[in-house]
């Protein structure tokens, strides 16, 4: 890309940071769910790099208004840091239910999800430590496909795990519980997806 | 309009191939929902719509992100295809819940639903068959209004397939499952109008 | 702001104009959820300002669509009339549900969360009556604080409440309705915060 080196900085530099910390998200809600103990400690953790991430949209946002100039699209640099905000919101509200739900016990394919995420998370990690150096396009091509792949792949296990719940559940409050986990997962999946997609945008109109 | 014709080509052609799809897949719902048979075999065939759908709009995308000059706004395209995108989304996502929630008998009111949304469909394909030609303004606006009507219709169809639902039915398995797949069917109706209106501002930014 | 008074007035004798018609929803929704009478007749007061708004943000679109010069970027007109229709339908939908749902009690969390509705969509017209004023400045930033601050509580009521729900009721009839009507209540604060946000921004970039 053309933007100068300082301006690239300004920006880029709070998205590879912010992605670094949804990485760690992502990590922690896989830890709750593999291993379902100690649930409340982790989840405040998870609170609090939530409200970290508030603060650090917040302060790209400043940034934002405060620049004349932006390396590309103001309008684009919106769009990232809002999906990035998004995602985080994703991640803490998903383990949160587990909590609100009164949830003992994970189902399978509530694991299943959740390694699915981390993998998306890492590979948007993966773009955002790419994305500004040129030599790098085909590897930040390649995390782009795959998180649209790892989002396809979710989906199938969404719609197979309603399936099998609607099918063996006997119990309305079940259903209701996991019916609204699932889909929290699942829309996870969705904001990497449109995340990527975004970020594929801005790199093709700067290519 | 304004545009040169070879541009005009280039995505009105691609937003009329989207939108006749469209139309088939609503037909396709419409026969899911009346004649509640050989589901699995016609879900397989808006699955597969739906796929087609993705790759067209990924196609129109890389096109948007290739042109240094775009017959109008950048945004709006986008904005354009994303909603017909979501609108693909939408009704595959509507059948196939018939099969996730394992439904074994179709409500009249999801029928009625269903109608309405096929003719709202219909009407935004009008709507992109028309839009390019200065002599059918009348029939293009015509064609706005009346998917707004449309939406309002199934807009008052939900509620009071709500308000019968949390009254007759005394199974919260059958509350959980329709008042998803009413919701889901307003939010198709709600996608339409969002679409036409998109239309519509584009139509008076140019005219 | 550096705008032509003309032009200023065009839209921002529209915004306040709505802010004011917002105000007067949150209120009614307020005195439905505290004194649980003569529902119908005051929802169908809800519905008429609802549609006058709908008419409203339509002026505003046509106006938007004729204007040539907008006072700033035609984007943000566009977001913030479309915020202020979103916020209408969540206060009209809200109460809406209490209908359909055939709900004969309110619970004491969504008493306390209506209220919370209430404030925050008083701060967004006071917003709305100091933005134009360079003197009020003060008073725009601290209604901007405000929605957020409230936002932020009433979060915490919703987790609280659903947190009781999932504990206490033992029906799931009730869980259905009173965790969708609590997710409607959230995402109004939602709303309300997002458009607190979004013309935070229209000041930063214009000031």
């Amino acid at each position: 890309m053309k933007f100068s080196k300082k301006k690239e900085d300004e920006f880029f530099v709070m998205f590879k940071d912010f992605s670094t910390t949804l990485v760690e998200m992502a990590d922690s809600f896989k830890s709750i769910i593999h291993d379902y103990n100690n649930v409340e400690r982790t989840i405040a953790g998870l609170k609090l790099s939530e409200s970290e991430c508030d603060v650090k949209s917040h302060k790209v946002i400043e940034q934002l208004n405060k620049s004349f100039i932006t390396p590309f699209d103001r309008e684009d640099i919106f769009a990232i840091i809002d999906q990035l905000d998004d995602l985080a919101d994703f991640i803490e509200d998903s383990a949160s239910k587990l909590i609100m739900y009164d949830i003992h016990e994970i189902k399978p394919d509530a694991i299943e999800m959740a390694d699915i995420i981390y993998d998306a998370v890492d590979k948007i990690n993966t773009l955002f430590n790419t994305i500004t150096d040129k030599k790098k396009l085909k590897e930040s091509k390649e995390a782009i496909i795959e998180v649209n792949r790892l989002e396809n792949l979710g989906d199938a296990v969404y719609r197979r795990a309603l399936t099998k719940l609607f099918r063996e559940s006997q119990d309305p409050m079940d259903v209701i519980k996991w019916k609204d986990i699932y889909e929290e997962l699942e829309e996870t999946l969705d904001a990497c997806e449109h995340l990527a997609d975004t970020v594929e945008g801005v790199i093709m109109k700067y290519a």
